[in-house]
């Protein structure tokens, strides 16, 4: 069985996103995370560019892994500058990395406009800097900067610089579509072009630009490469690098080369959203194999089919990247989708029971009024467990008062006013905040924390609000969606009125009960 | 030059999304948009399946449309049922599209195991629905459902499916990739295969289930396609459909092939936008060529270099396709859009005066903030009178109170007052309203009537609400979006705020203004 070689750059390349940032600690979560599934190399930084990242390596040096080597990323020797010279080198040297990536110009634009050296200078670079790590004993990994632009314009140079790179001794060269603007089927040509030439491993290290990093990678792959490098999420620069967590499973399900064990690779959803949470980045629904509407299925016909052959409408079985199909329930859908969804759920529902019938009317009735549960699967639990007579009723509301006051001044101050009975106890509470559903969200959670302390663990993450009937304009029926999150787990609720705080507080309420219940 | 067919299907694969659901006006708003962009087919919906697409049906033949076709979707006639007699099709039919595409099944698991029907059934089934339409004078496109899941299991068979189509009249036979497994040059082998086979035009329908669909298609049109079918931004069930905005550029800039023309590509960026306001997504920074990401630049090197080179780290020009290029230091960048917009408005703004200086650097401050102006060109054209000076204040306000009250028995009561003073005489105002900003709307516009009677002609038509910091919760940025209408024409107004109801009141005083300049 073929094997490839996996290289992840979430830590260098892909802290090039915009919004991403992570710190010493958050870098050496994820290393342990990515040595567990079983990555082969984790890129950890580029210690002569960020000066920051030495405190990464020192530590992580400490860290027993059991199969991932950590690597560092650097660039060539400068123009006119011994390698034993460099600063950038020195770094390298200085991580106390057993390999190394060095990356250097393989287009013959930006060794004569950006770099401004001679041709022949910038093969010189390639070399010395590879022969001298080499002889520090430094595995060197050659990643070829912008080397399909160049091939384009000018591929006599770009093989040059290849070959530069293999009679220096690197280990590995990596073909980057640095600009991430190939289309898969030229990309793949140039790889079968070039691969004949090269007696060491073959790399490809892709970007999103065209939205065709993860194609290419696996085309590459397909055209001959055995190293791959990528990021989890495709977290990188403007649109991303190749998506670690699409390729793999499409490499080892559909074309059978090994990536990950079988059991490891049942660890790949639950590795993507652990990297988004330390990234603090959202975790995409629609991430292709990890994402949660991945394997969600909406509509009756769909549904019907997909119960009855899950081939029929499923690329891969979600189980085998730790995923798990779900099933909407929409206004479309119908009572074998309820069915379904309440075993889902341990919720015994039988199929011509008086119970399910009057649920799936109420389900009709709500989601005609705008209710949408598709999207909130916790106000759907504690929905069929109202219904079920299963519900325990944790507080009850006496009432609330909500005041948004602005004067000549032209301030805003919003102020919410709670009384709430709990057993026989009154609690009354009042909470400013920066809108009329923040104060009350912080007046309810005040005034039921010291009855249920697990709430200080909790927080409200996600917001949304959505107009159900244009035509009526601020009178219309609102929908709002708040997502809710605690250290395990992230639950979405649902409200829907025609006032905005009515609807607000629904969502609130099944979000703190959601809480309670699950605990 | 080789010329693509453009087929939309946002508005009927699209809503298939998690968290997508469209009002028929949002539907209508959707087609304008992509008729002034240059589609030429928009799939309005499956009126067999949804009754409620039957309305848009009515209402969209009353649109003016430049360039585009209207079609609906249905299903090949049912087993053992006449075509004229079939529901499914008697719906298409009402529809009044002269073009309907109609999907059967080409994969024996299919037909075998979810239709249960014999395989020269379906064969029938799919000549005779096609006859049928063609008898009723409709042009027919065919969609071929899991096409490559059954070429790959029985070519034979699946190959039969698309002859049957072609014999029976189909204008176009669409291959699709119904649950988007395939692998980009797998699916790229098949179709060079089939293209000998099919006289008429060859299409290609993907799914991004591996996120290939766009490199699949991208693939497909090079091995022979000539008809692209997906929507904007991706949006469809599961992990979405092939994105339009991405395999557009890829086949007009990269390819040579023509799409749309050079000055429409150069909306796709607004146009993307446009439709995830509509469908109330948040539209994706890394989104390829279309996302705010797409061309930003980050660290020192990259920066300089593209400065000095552009085509060293993009991949395209970025206005192209209407975006920008967006690096920390270009305090200049912007300058020519607002000189075009200033002039379309006929506000004369010169290139180099302090104003204009201003002004962009205002722009640029609120645009930070979370302030959209694409979304809302009143609010924008206010702001450049308030700046000219052109701007007479029609009220000023001496202070407001909303109030929201819940007591024990469950009832919400909104109430706003609200004091104004215009010229010299004071007006307060009290209002009900079924939620806090509809009660601010009532008594703002109440205070004002008697000062200006054209006030009551106007109305609100639409509301949406976006949070745009996901990760502080309900105490996020809220950006509120206000659709106001007259008689003869609508406008959009914004306020940003991490106070919904000073966001509101912010889009409520400009709606109103706007009315009171405009007349």
């Amino acid at each position: 069985m073929r094997k490839m070689v996996l290289y992840d750059t979430t830590l260098r390349d892909g802290t090039q996103a915009e919004g991403i940032s992570l710190t010493v600690n958050d870098k050496l979560r994820i290393v342990k995370k990515l040595d567990d599934l079983g990555i082969d190399y984790i890129e950890g930084g580029w210690p002569g560019s960020n000066p920051k990242d030495m405190e990464f390596f020192i530590r992580a040096k400490r860290l027993k892994l059991k199969h991932a080597k950590i690597t560092a990323f650097g660039s060539t020797r400068r123009a006119r500058t011994k390698p034993s010279q460099d600063m950038n080198i020195k770094a390298l040297l200085k991580s106390g990395c057993s390999v190394c990536t060095v990356f250097g110009k393989s287009w013959d634009l930006h060794v004569k406009d950006i770099l401004k050296v001679s041709l022949n200078e910038n093969l010189d670079m390639i070399s010395d800097t590879i022969s001298y790590l080499k002889s520090r004993k430094i595995k060197v990994f050659f990643d070829a900067e912008h080397f399909f632009d160049g091939y384009k314009y000018n591929p006599d140079y770009a093989n040059k610089a290849l070959q530069a790179a293999q009679d220096a001794g690197a280990e590995a060269i990596i073909l980057c579509d640095t600009n991430g603007g190939m289309l898969t089927c030229e990309l793949a040509d140039v790889v079968l072009q070039v691969k004949p030439r090269i007696n060491v491993s073959l790399g490809i290290h892709c970007h999103n630009d065209s939205e065709m990093a993860v194609a290419n990678s696996v085309a590459a792959v397909m055209a001959g490469c055995d190293h791959i490098q990528g990021t989890i999420n495709g977290y990188g620069e403007r649109c991303g690098n190749a998506n670690l967590c699409s390729i793999i499973p499409s490499l080892q399900v559909k074309l059978g080369i090994k990536c990950l064990s079988s059991a490891k690779l049942k660890e790949l959803t639950e590795v993507s959203y652990y990297v988004a949470e330390a990234c603090n980045m959202k975790q995409l629904d629609t991430q292709a194999f990890v994402g949660s509407s991945a394997f969600a299925h909406k509509g009756g016909v769909h549904v019907n089919a997909v119960l009855k052959k899950p081939q029929s409408y499923e690329h891969i079985e979600p189980q085998i990247v730790g995923n798990k199909r779900r099933i909407l329930i929409s206004e479309l859908s119908g009572k074998s989708t309820l069915l379904t969804k309440a075993r889902e759920l341990h919720i015994g529902l039988r199929k011509n029971s008086d119970h399910t019938i009057k649920i799936l009317k109420l389900l009709q009735d709500m989601e005609y009024q705008g209710y949408h549960f598709e999207a909130a699967e916790a106000s759907f639990e504690l929905l069929l467990n109202r219904q079920m007579k299963k519900h325990k009723k944790f507080f009850e509301l006496e009432g609330f008062r909500v005041i948004n006051e602005k004067d000549e001044d032209g301030c805003l101050y919003s102020e919410a006013r709670i009384k709430v009975r709990v057993k026989k106890k009154i609690k009354h509470t009042v909470c400013e905040g920066q809108g009329p559903i923040d104060a009350l969200d912080g007046a309810l959670r005040e005034s039921l924390v010291g009855f249920y302390p697990k709430l200080a663990d909790m927080h409200l993450s996600d917001f949304k609000v959505r107009v159900l009937d244009e035509k009526a304009g601020t009178a219309a029926k609102v929908r709002v969606l708040i997502q809710s999150q605690d250290s395990e787990k992230s639950w979405w609720t649902i409200g829907v009125s025609e006032n905005i705080i009515e609807a607000g507080w629904q969502a609130l309420v099944d979000s703190v009960e959601y809480k309670l219940l699950k605990g």
